[in-house]
């Protein structure tokens, strides 16, 4: 496919399991492929989880934005350009655009990465990452950047215990775990007859294995999240944007 | 590669998604991309899903069993060969042989079929699909077939009630949930440390969305499990052996 050999174009095709019963894509296959994209684009550029793993570092996401057109159909080819047009001392910004079959668009997302060294869990300067600098575009993001999500007033509250299968290879929560226990407390009906035309998420703290969450909803039209420990520590927070 | 170029063989990369802390490849994923091959061979023979929806009829599995050597690493490109080798008035099985990098052994699958009428729920005759019978190859099954599991005397039971992410397409929870949920109450060192050499699943009744299951588990060394609701009547049944 002409678009997928362009620098920076990741192409993928949405499975029969990345499909809800509408037949179009959930959001947290998506999701996935974005976050796939952003880790392909930066393993091409030197920088990806496996080089930074030799250096005893990694990526973690700190913000996420994603405003959506439209929900790509089963079996639609997907292209994610992504660049990264931002870099500080302590965080970088990469973006996406999405695009479907003939073009047709679908969203746009800003991520917002910061680098840590994993045994002691503290922030790095990127900059000192030698190969970063020519990775940066001077093209500006697509959409407004993630913003930060202030407390909320919760109306509905739920209970997660981290379980074998929410924690990925570093044994943390992946991102889009996060999504699905959001959306799971959500009805039925919004997350099939709706779209979410965008969603922000502010990632604080990692969740652990076996540790016990509180989910928490403020129940508006456009419903904001934020999920906690049992010390009252925040891990995440989200505001969710529905047509 | 040139095993996926032959007749009946699928290849798949093992991604960081589909790992674990171990960097190697957790069940539920080997056993989605297992699916996967089947969904796209039986596609490929002109009697997918997508062929059957237009009959409005599909695809149900009934039995699984999965015998594994190791499990793949991450990066691992692995070849699932798969090919039907009998076919009966209500149930067809389908095998899988799974090879590693270098060809190394992964493991084998048994898997059984029935086919369905969407609307009336109710099994079809297979034989009178006219493009079955060609797909017959005259090839034992590998490992022995899934057996029959009887009922368990619950040691350890939780709860569960199915929300949006458990469901798949056809708005029924998808057949590696049941694993998910499974593994989920096991001690993470036997998932992390000890290698599942095989794995019987019988699937008795579909799971539907808002339905509280109780899981339970016997707590045998080789522990078997029993998934029903609250009337009791019993959707899902496994038994795991472990190295």
């Amino acid at each position: 496919m002409f678009m997928a050999e362009q620098r920076g174009c990741y192409s993928y095709t949405i499975e029969p399991r990345d499909i809800d019963q509408t037949h179009r894509v959930t959001y947290v296959a998506l999701g996935d492929y974005i976050l796939q994209a952003a880790g392909e684009d930066a393993d091409r550029n030197g920088f990806g989880v496996r080089n930074l793993n030799c250096d005893n570092c990694s990526w973690v996401l700190s913000r996420m934005a994603m405003a959506l057109e439209r929900r790509p159909e089963q079996y639609e080819q997907i292209v994610v350009r992504t660049w990264v047009n931002e870099v500080s001392r302590l965080m970088t910004t990469r973006n996406m655009v999405i695009t479907g079959e003939h073009g047709r668009p679908v969203g746009a997302v800003v991520t917002q990465w910061a680098m840590i060294d994993l045994d002691k869990r503290t922030p790095l300067d990127i900059r000192t990452h030698l190969d970063y600098d020519r990775a940066v575009v001077e093209e500006p993001s697509p959409i407004d950047k993630p913003v930060r999500i202030p407390q909320i007033q919760p109306a509905v509250e739920a209970r997660h215990r981290v379980v074998y299968s929410d924690i990925d290879f570093n044994g943390h929560t992946n991102s889009l775990k996060y999504w699905e226990w959001m959306f799971d407390m959500l009805p039925l009906s919004d997350l099939t007859d709706r779209l979410l035309t965008r969603i922000d998420v502010n990632y604080h703290h990692e969740a652990l294995y076996g540790q016990e969450l509180i989910l928490c909803c403020d129940e508006a039209p456009n419903p904001r999240f934020e999920i906690h420990d049992e010390a009252g520590i925040t891990l995440c927070r989200a505001a969710l944007t529905w047509k």
